[in-house]
């Protein structure tokens, strides 16, 4: 089963570079964007994380840039969940321009499980593996 | 007694927005270095504030912008405690270019006091009285 | 005839700051959502602008904050045009929390012209007379 | 020959988010503020690659988060040139914190040429070969 998501975001003046291209920083907000919403439309919000006692840092994160986005374009960013064993939780980023499907970036992130005290959780949380059942996620 | 702090901040590329300009919204950014430096030097920084069981939200800001400022400049963000009688914190700021001294930006902050609980306090706390009477500030 | 518009924004988990309210200096950001919002809904976006020869930058700013905003609310940003004599772009914004209606934050700012080249206009220029005329607006 | 050079980062209140961390996308930055240091540095800087007729935009970043950082927290970013065949400019990164040398954060960029038409620039440009010789650069 395949889980995903897709947000649509408009280039904001303020995020255009003085070379008139999207600052690279910024497509680490569009990832939290379509993140959000994708933990929000699944049940894996930061509130439900939380309560149940865990955060979920990020650790790693890959970026790779194909194509400029510009004033006025508007972006579609997919996030897809990536299955993979253990307690972490990993999701494929691809970002097209709207008005003619152009792939302007792609990423992947990756994000630990550590207790509200701050421990690292190596073995994947109840909240989790409840989770992923439900989702009819494999491992 | 006049308490005024400065800081050097060195405009960012990312900060440049499309027409070659600081882009307006990051002078707050440069308000808050000049304010924490502030606060640190004259021992009014933010734990110090919430160790006293207090925050201090911001209330009210006004800005003018004279001049722009570009790539590669570097700023003087000088801020000044403004005496004011009741329980609140008044800043100014004067934005100057390094290089020959034009100015670039003014502006004053407001902030209140709330306690942790969120309950707006209309007089001055306790802390806040000790600090003004430790820095010679009559009122 | 009142010009205006509103935005819909949803508060992401990088704006909120370590006492879980929305940074102040976001508020900017909302700002220009709904100043961008509105300039393309009624013609007057930084294309036509800088086509007609000109800029707008930003000349003056007033913030008030009145309540604060958290993770995940949802805030309606609605600007007005006001009207005013003169060769400037004044805007009243107000920001309400979608669920309740709660008034979180207000704010006006002002923009002046500048030519292409840096100069600035100090009286209305072609375009601005004729997009006030197609809009009714009547000084 | 190594080429390297480090800056020291303080962090703001505002780059803090709601659980206390330093949040993942202002690394970004961070390493944005090293990179212009060293270019500054060593002659490599934006206006030096544009008046020779290139942009050097981002093209891929890897980023790993090994400790969090924290208000108040001082990091210092050293940014080393990697050696690399190719009309490429690579970068490694390592931020640690000041004050007991932990480990914090570690990361990786590649920029590649292209010209100010916006074609992508596939051998290595005139003067980033005169760069490289004059920094002692092998290759």
């Amino acid at each position: 089963m395949i889980l995903s998501d897709t947000v649509r975001v408009k280039v904001r003046f303020s995020e255009v570079d003085s070379i008139k291209m999207v600052w690279h920083g910024h497509y680490v907000e569009y990832m939290e964007d379509a993140r959000e919403s994708f933990c929000h439309k699944y049940g894996l919000d930061y509130m439900h994380i939380f309560n149940s006692g865990y955060l979920a840092p990020m650790f790693d994160m890959k970026m790779r840039y194909h194509h400029i986005a510009t004033i006025d374009d508007v972006l579609l960013v997919t996030i897809t969940y990536r299955q993979t064993k253990g307690a972490k939780l990993v999701f494929d980023y691809v970002v097209k321009r709207e008005c003619d499907d152009t792939l302007i970036f792609t990423a992947e992130s990756t994000q630990l499980f550590v207790t509200r005290a701050g421990e690292f959780e190596p073995s994947s949380p109840a909240f989790f593996t409840e989770w992923k059942k439900k989702n009819n996620i494999e491992y």
